[in-house]
């Protein structure tokens, strides 16, 4: 196991993890205050639990943190998540106007911040948070990749 | 008043005069039942009363339809709005894998479908709805001008 730069990566690896037991993608996500270091909300993909197809752990912890605290912005807060978000996710962090996204594995396939639309270089974009990429990747992109493996797995024939 | 072209349409206007009313951003969304015209869920903005920027009521209405629903996906589903949608709101359409789209007015600042990063027409967007704009404009428009005319007037010192 790779050692990770931030304990809010790990808690955020942990999430990822434990979605992946739950047969969900294994993607995970904490929202931290960043004055503070407390830890608003944390998430692990619930698409399949809740046949939500919005229900990415990113969503899921704009959405709680918002039931917990005052008003309908985030801006002193930092995510950190295990796989770059796409462009929903991406959106949602620009109207919630997120001070950082800490973020592991890259997608070049279905990204939304340094691939595809690149949500926040858009001219239209009211917020662009500061962005780091790359934050303990090797285990944010094995993690997936040991999932979908499995998958695969799962519909080999069995001898 | 404009006619509108379907009950849809005006059901979806009644949702975003609710959220006028409301003191929130009028837009409205129904989420209807292709095949059987049944309607799914119908929601207006919420992000003043939750204190989440993410409850536009396009979000709502497919996060609703989920809970209602088998599955994560609304394959046979059309959705009604009576704005463009945003990034995030196309983005999580075509997570959805919506039918067709109706909106109403234009958003050449705040849109994602004919504007901005024109979700749709990314190449890593997993899935294209059907999309019809303009579908009773002048009404999705005249509400959020005299919405914001109304907060604007707001904030002039009174005589």
């Amino acid at each position: 196991m790779l050692p990770l730069p931030s304990p809010f990566m790990s808690l955020a690896m942990a999430e990822a993890e434990a979605a992946a037991a739950r047969g969900e993608v294994p993607v995970g996500a904490v929202l931290v205050e960043a004055a503070t270091g407390k830890v608003i909300a944390a998430a692990g993909n619930e698409v399949e639990a809740s046949g939500d197809a919005t229900a990415h752990a990113e969503m899921l912890v704009l959405r709680r943190a918002a039931a917990v605290r005052d008003g309908a912005r985030l801006a002193g807060c930092d995510l950190y998540v295990t796989l770059e978000p796409c462009p929903m996710c991406a959106a949602a962090i620009a109207l919630a106007r997120l001070r950082r996204v800490y973020f592991a594995a890259y997608d070049p396939k279905g990204g939304g911040v340094e691939h595809g639309p690149r949500i926040f270089d858009q001219k239209g974009c009211n917020h662009r948070p500061e962005i780091y990429g790359g934050i303990g990747e090797a285990r944010g992109a094995s993690l997936l990749r040991d999932f979908f493996r499995g998958k695969r797995d799962e519909k080999m024939p069995k001898f």
